[in-house]
């Protein structure tokens, strides 16, 4: 009989977490700390991004540039660390031309200084395959917030909209519900899905409030169930308190069913945390940007999705995984 | 009139350098410092492989993961930086197997533990390319030896034996002179390619004694020429001093051309470095597997490579370039 392979959550925990060493948080987490001992807290992160899997091989460099470093800035914001620098390794397609390579090192140029984090280093190397980006960024931070904190009664907050990434592939593959969108509403999502926007504005209030946090990038709903489980918890979110921008709104009203897509999609960047009780209100008042949708509950069931009629929601595929 | 495309140095030193930030040496180094002001000095590095480019597709896996993470190592230990951890990205073709998987992590998992560098995290993806490997790689130094450093009078050190890798991909890819070779020969000049061993065991050494260091991965004249025009100097080397092993020496008996290749060809992962005179012989007899090869000279000029004959030899394509 032939074994099935593993999926990507089952090759990190069985075969890579084994691997892992103190600081790693058995690679549950979206972030480590280096093993330096005493109080200093330097946090790695790294992702990778590939042509035709991650971006659209036609996507502008520049623009594919600030989405490889966002996204390891927004596993930096996410534990509430300052970035430092990064390093970059490329592989590059046999056709790379020097205009791509300029247009790609502007718009990293421009992010570099936008968000105060130098590159450090890299490597370059020739691939058959497709362009492959791969970047390790630093942080330094005074508290790691781990995912694990969480416990019974925080409140559940969520920065900025969800969705909108989810969504905007959808207009950049020109699905159908596409056409049914006005055109700032398909620009709207079409840009939150090229251009993440790292939430370190938030570092502060999550390094003084929050129990746990996580950056939300495959989907909000398997996001949250993982956050749950590094911290053996349950919970209640109202999904009718997730907030949608305006463009994801008139996109749910024009195909209901893509709600679903909005809270199971990748891609959000945005931050997923919880805030004790006592400190939710604080928290909320530095932070607009964060919308409190549901509370810790106790326990380790899966966590209940309420929906607007009160009616409890599952999601069978709530999160992205590569295979 | 087509703009001739960037060279690999090119590419680092026109479009990516302009970004480079504090403690990033103008990306001329093995590695950089992350910026984190005082005396902590945390070095940070990257190297990728690519199934193809850097390594054969029917290699075992296992050897695969601990030559993407020996590279690494050995930027380290030029730096004289003891490791503390690493972050993976891995990029799956869509042919990978749980086998693949399991051997990869099992020779990883080895060699974290023979070097005491542990896995901190990491990203894996799809992708429809061959097989890309990038890790990042973290250490600790109490000083940063950089290229940078030599001047005139320091003598010139290499460790262990130049050129057997170079030599070992001839014999991979069944080239004649590989037929001409014992067995042994064979196996030695093979095992060198696949893989490296980096010289974590020279770091205090490098720390108390290497005015400048890195590590020769591609090609040993070629690296030379970096690290004098970081460090603004010239040099004079002695070609006969340079060490060969057992296997080398047979296949340049062999095939006399074959000691260009040698001492141009990548992949040694053996330490360059400078020692000024008066730590010389201290050093090298603290550690015997460093050969002195040379002298490093005042000026900008071309190192002068001294034959055996005392006529001046010179390399056109001096090093390793991946495009």
């Amino acid at each position: 009989m032939t074994e099935r392979r593993f999926s990507e959550d089952e090759l990190i925990a069985e075969i890579f977490a084994p691997l892992a060493g103190e600081g790693a948080f058995g690679l549950r987490d979206d972030a480590a700390l280096l093993p330096l001992g005493g109080a200093r807290e330097i946090v790695v992160t790294t992702d990778a991004l590939v042509s035709g899997v991650h971006f659209f091989p036609d996507d502008p460099p520049g623009l594919v540039a600030k989405k490889a470093l966002r996204v390891n800035l927004s596993d930096l914001a996410a534990k509430a660390a300052e970035p430092l620098g990064f390093l970059l390794t490329l592989s590059l397609p046999p056709d790379w031309t020097n205009d791509w390579a300029r247009s790609f090192a502007a718009g990293l140029a421009e992010d570099a200084r936008e968000f105060a984090c130098p590159l450090l280093g890299g490597d370059t190397t020739a691939t058959p395959g497709p362009l492959t980006i791969s970047i390790a960024a630093f942080g330094r931070a005074t508290r790691f917030v781990s995912r694990s904190g969480a416990r019974p009664g925080d409140r559940i907050f969520v920065s900025g909209t969800i969705g909108d990434a989810a969504l905007g592939l959808g207009v950049a593959r020109g699905e159908a519900f596409a056409g049914r969108l006005g055109e700032g509403a398909r620009a709207a999502l079409l840009d939150r899905y090229r251009l993440p926007q790292p939430r370190l504005p938030l570092i502060a209030t999550l390094r003084e409030h929050a129990s746990a946090a996580m950056d939300v990038s495959d989907g909000l709903v398997g996001d949250l169930v993982k956050l749950l489980r590094a911290s053996g918890a349950s919970a209640r979110v109202e999904l009718a308190k997730i907030p949608l921008s305006a463009a994801a709104r008139e996109a749910v009203t024009a195909e209901p069913t893509l709600f679903d897509r909005a809270v199971t999609g990748g891609d959000d960047y945005e931050i997923l945390c919880c805030i004790p009780l006592e400190a939710a209100a604080w928290a909320s008042a530095a932070a607009p940007s964060l919308t409190e949708i549901g509370e810790v509950l106790a326990g380790e069931a899966a966590p209940l999705l309420l929906g607007r009629d009160g009616s409890a929601r599952r999601y069978d595929k709530a999160s992205f995984s590569h295979f």
